[in-house]
C-alpha cells in the first residue's frame, strides 16, 4: 500500500483535514494516510518547508507528500506535482515543497492543470480538498505524474540561512522551535564540531551565555541552559526540564553567534 | 476497505478516540479510520452536526459516521444507527445526526437495543467506546442494520436557521466559527449573489459595516475585513492576516444584516 | 493485519510522532496505526503509564503498544520490548510499560540492543524514531522478540497507590484528570460501594464535601458537584456543565477522603 503524508496549516478544530481524507479515500481507499502535522502557524511557509525536509526521507519510497499551507489560494499561484528521485510532492508554488525537492532532487515538475483530476466543482478557497487530495489520490493509484498538466522548468524556492563565519565568530539563526520550546539552529553539528574542535566554547543568545554541550538532555543539570544535538542533525538550545524558548523570549529568526572562549573579550 | 469517520468531543489529551479505535479494530481491523475532529466544544450538539453536515458529502459511499457527542449519555436518549441513501450513521439520538441524514435522505433509523453487538459490559458513561464503536465497526463488516435493534419512525431534529428578508434587510446569524477565526454565517451564496446582484451593499455585523466581497482571501487587503466565499457554499466574514472572531468578539449566533447601499439611511 | 498503537508526549506541533510512523510504514506498510494519545504532560511517566493501563484491553490481541515518554533518552537506561499474555510493548525502561505489563501478565521482557532492528544511524535524543519505531515494525512482521536482545529479568515498576482505610475514613488521592475536567481516583468501584453500602457518605476534598453519587452525568442538577461512575472503573469526582478541575484548583496527587454521614462531627 501506498502511503500518502499530510502537511497542512488547518489544525485539528474543523473539519477540513478529515474532508481531505475523505476525498482521496474516495478515489483510492487503499493507501495509507499518515498526518505530519496540522499545526503549522497560520500561512507559515517556512515552517511548514522545513518540517516536510526534516520529515520526508524517513517515509517509504513512493511516498506522496500533500502539502498545503497556501496563503495564496484561488490566486494565480501555480499549484504543483513533483516527481523527485524517490517521493512525489504535491502542494502549491509557493517554496513550501522546495527545500525537499531539492534535497532528493527533482527528476520532475508539473502545473496542476488538467481538471480531470480535481473534484469537478473547484471552489476558490479551498484546494487542499478539490485539487490536491485527488491529484495525490490518482498519484497513488499509479496515474503518471505527466497526464496531470505541462512541465514547469523552474518552482519557487526557500532557503535555509547558511552560518556565517567573520573572523572568530560563527553567527547563526534559530530556524525552528519545538513543542518543548528547544531552539533549533541553522549551525549543523559538524559545522559546530569543526568550528569548536573540543575546545571551550562561549554560545550568545538573546544575552546570555551558553558554554555546556551534551549530547542528550539527562546530561544537564535541573534548569540548565545547554546545546544539545538536535534529532535532525543541527545544533539546538535546550534548558532542561523547562521551555528555552520562553525563558529566553526567543523566536523564529533570532540571531545567535558562537566563538571560542580564548578569544572572548574578559 | 470500508471508512469509519470519526466525529466526537472528546479532545487529544486522553485515550478515549484512541480506545473506540481499539474496540473497532478488534472486530474489524480491515478498516480505514478517520477522524472529521474530536475537538467539538465539550457537548455542543450544534457544531457536531453542523460539521458532519458539511462533511459527509465527500466521503466514500457507504462509510459509517460514528458521533460522540452526547451529553444524555447513560440517561434514557435513544442510540441510533442510520442508514440513508449513500451513507450510515450511528450516534446518540440528540439531533446531532439530523442534518446530514436529511440532506442524504433517510432509509431506515433503527434504536440500539441488541446487546449482541455492544461490549460485553456497557458502563453508562462511555457509550462511545461501548456501544457506537462496536455497532459500527459490526456495519463496516456488512451486519444488516435490521439486526441492531428496532425501527425508530422519528428521530430527533436540528435545524440550520434560514435567513429572513424583510422589506429591504436580509437578516442573518453566526453558525460557525472556524479556527482561522473566519464566521461561517447561515447565508448560502446563491442567496447573497440574488440579493445584492451585483450592487453596492452593506453588511453590519456588531457595530461594523462590510462592503467588499472577494472571491478568495489574498484579492483582500491587509486588515481589511471583508465578506469571501466559505469552501462550504455560504457567506463569511474574514479579516486578511487575523482572527475576524477574535477583532469582532464574534460568537455563533450573532446577527448580521445585509442591505443595498442606495436603501441605507446616511 | 497488525495494531501498532502509539502513546508520546510528542504533541501535534512538530513532526516527530509523523516520522515515527513513517519509518514504521517504510519497514512494514500493512499496519494499522492507532494513536492513544501525544499529549502526555512532557515527559511525565506516570501520566502515560496509566492511560496505557487504561487503555491496552480494549485493543486486538497482539497489538504492539509503542510507549515514548522518555526523559532518560540518550542516557543508560535501558530500552525494552515486552511480551505478555496477549500483547506486545516496546519503550524505555522507566516503568512506563509496567501498569499494563502486571495486569496482562509478564511474558518475556528484552532489553534492545540487536542493531539489526534500529535505523542505521541512531541519535542519542530521538529513541522513538530511531530505535522503537523500527522494532515494532519489525515486531509487527512477527519477528521474535528472541532476536531484539538480552532477556531482562526485572523491569523498573510503577504502582497505582492504594486506597487506605483507617477507622472510619477511607483515603484516596486524585490520580488522573481528563479533558473535561474529571477527577479520577484512586478508588474503584466497587470498593466504594462496598464501603458505604448505599448510605449516606461523605466525600472530602479540596474543603469541599461532596454528599451525591450518580451513576451518569446527565442525573447531576447544573453546576452541581457529585461522584460518578467513571468509565474505567474508578471513582470520578465531576462538576455538571463545568471542570471540576479548574473550579477545586485540584491538582493530581490531592487527597480525598470518604466516610459515612453517621460517623461525621457535626
Amino acid at each position: 500500500m501506498r502511503t500518502i503524508a499530510l502537511l497542512t496549516d488547518f489544525g485539528a478544530k474543523d473539519n477540513y483535514v478529515g474532508v481531505m481524507k475523505g476525498v482521496i479515500l474516495n478515489i483510492n481507499h487503499k493507501v495509507n494516510l499518515v498526518d505530519i502535522t496540522h499545526e503549522i502557524s497560520p500561512q507559515n511557509v517556512w515552517e511548514a518547508g522545513f518540517l516536510l525536509y526534516e520529515s520526508f526521507k524517513f517515509f517509504p519510497k513512493n511516498t506522496i507528500f500533500l502539502v498545503v499551507v497556501d496563503p495564496g489560494v484561488g490566486s494565480k499561484r501555480r499549484a504543483l506535482a513533483i516527481k523527485t528521485k524517490n517521493y512525489y510532492f504535491v502542494g502549491p508554488d509557493n517554496g513550501v515543497l522546495s527545500l525537499a525537492v531539492k534535497e532528493d532532487g527533482l527528476r520532475k515538475a508539473v502545473s496542476l492543470e488538467n481538471k480531470k483530476y480535481f473534484l469537478r466543482e473547484v471552489s476558490s478557497t479551498f484546494w487542499g480538498r478539490d485539487v490536491f487530495s485527488p491529484v495525490s489520490a490518482y498519484l497513488s493509484k499509479g496515474i503518471s505524474i505527466d497526464k496531470l498538466g505541462r512541465v514547469c522548468n523552474k518552482i519557487k524556492e526557500l532557503k535555509i540561512p547558511s552560518p556565517q563565519i567573520k573572523g572568530s565568530i560563527l553567527s547563526g539563526r534559530v530556524i525552528y522551535i519545538d513543542r518543548f520550546g528547544n531552539l533549533i539552529t541553522n549551525i549543523n553539528l559538524k559545522d559546530f564540531k569543526n568550528f569548536t574542535k573540543n575546545k571551550e566554547f562561549i554560545f550568545k543568545i538573546k544575552s546570555k551565555n551558553i558554554t555546556k554541550f551534551y549530547p542528550y538532555y539527562q546530561k544537564a543539570k535541573n534548569d540548565e541552559l545547554f546545546l544539545c544535538e538536535g534529532s535532525f542533525g543541527y545544533l539546538e538550545v535546550s534548558l532542561k526540564n523547562k521551555s528555552a524558548s520562553s525563558f529566553l523570549k526567543a523566536k523564529i529568526k533570532d540571531k545567535v553567534k558562537l566563538l571560542l572562549k580564548k578569544y572572548a573579550r574578559s
